[in-house]
């Protein structure tokens, strides 16, 4: 069995974004050379997602309207998480996005259906954040 | 390690609906022969769900009437996904359901507690959809 | 290709509780001896999850408001699940917080950002309930 293992770094000009990381992780793929496996993607901040779904803009500013719907980053009172933070939204928001995906490798590529796309999907952004990439198999 | 793939296709009589798919993986892992490892199941399009839940029919219409309320199907033009397509809502659902699930292989067997069932959720069914299980072990 | 599987036990004195197993999974981790591959984490019950975010008892507040807010316990008739149940609700609240974690092993440690910490999510308990801990991995 091999295992490779790798960090990205994302940082956001804005609180909250979406960034397709999709090409990142099948470089890293190509590169470690596993052609049958697993290939596990997550955010390693608590305030932060990885995820798949559509590249779509317009889907986009539905999670954000749909998310600030169910967990609203405003009033930052209304969250006890904000004694000393602002970010109690982010981590409600996040769960609801998930942490990570595990994507199946076949024959060497990420085994994806028609449109599926990883997104690193950002709620307490403008500083710089990791993604790690982790891929075993043969 | 052994790795084995294989795709399931699925197709609803309606928009939305749960189908029990415990039995489809089940059969993969047999066939594959691998006694310990991981198996991944996953919706291969993004407005539809693997996860794991009770096979209880009154519990599956608590999850209709609920993601209807989270993520309301009308009025279509409440989200901007819907510019060409009407299944902005199923995008939102698939989210709180999950797109995956990763099971526990244990001498030969999904390894489960008392009540786990392996659903798929379809939020915008009518045609030919797919799951891919992905099986990695020894 | 090594595996490692564990079950562990856990009980709470209240209906909904957050407990940090982060040191259970580690123990496990050591005494298997594996250091690179994959350790799966997930709830082997309908009604709890797993799930990876800060140890801070605010946000858990904060966790416990908003799921209730989200798919509130009461009234138990609300829900179709309870006509001899009770925990509709929490059939729910795990959809939200997730049955399972997956997270990269390397080096021999759980490969965590900064703040990422492994919970249980109970969501009806006050009686014996299991995690299932599978590592693969060499």
């Amino acid at each position: 069995m091999k295992s490779h293992k790798k960090e990205l770094y994302y940082q956001t000009n804005s609180r909250r974004a979406f960034i397709n990381i999709t090409h990142d992780v099948e470089k890293e793929l190509r590169e470690c050379g596993i052609k049958e496996g697993l290939c596990l993607v997550n955010a390693m901040h608590i305030t932060a997602s990885v995820f798949i779904n559509d590249d779509e803009s317009g889907l986009h500013k539905d999670y954000e309207r749909w998310l600030e719907k169910l967990a609203p980053e405003k009033p930052h009172s209304q969250y006890m998480h904000n004694g000393y933070e602002d970010n109690g939204d982010a981590h409600l928001k996040r769960q609801v996005m998930g942490r990570e995906v595990v994507v199946a490798v076949t024959e060497g590529r990420l085994d994806f259906g028609p449109w599926e796309q990883i997104f690193y999907g950002e709620f307490d952004g403008m500083r710089k954040k990791r993604v790690l990439i982790k891929i075993i198999g043969e």
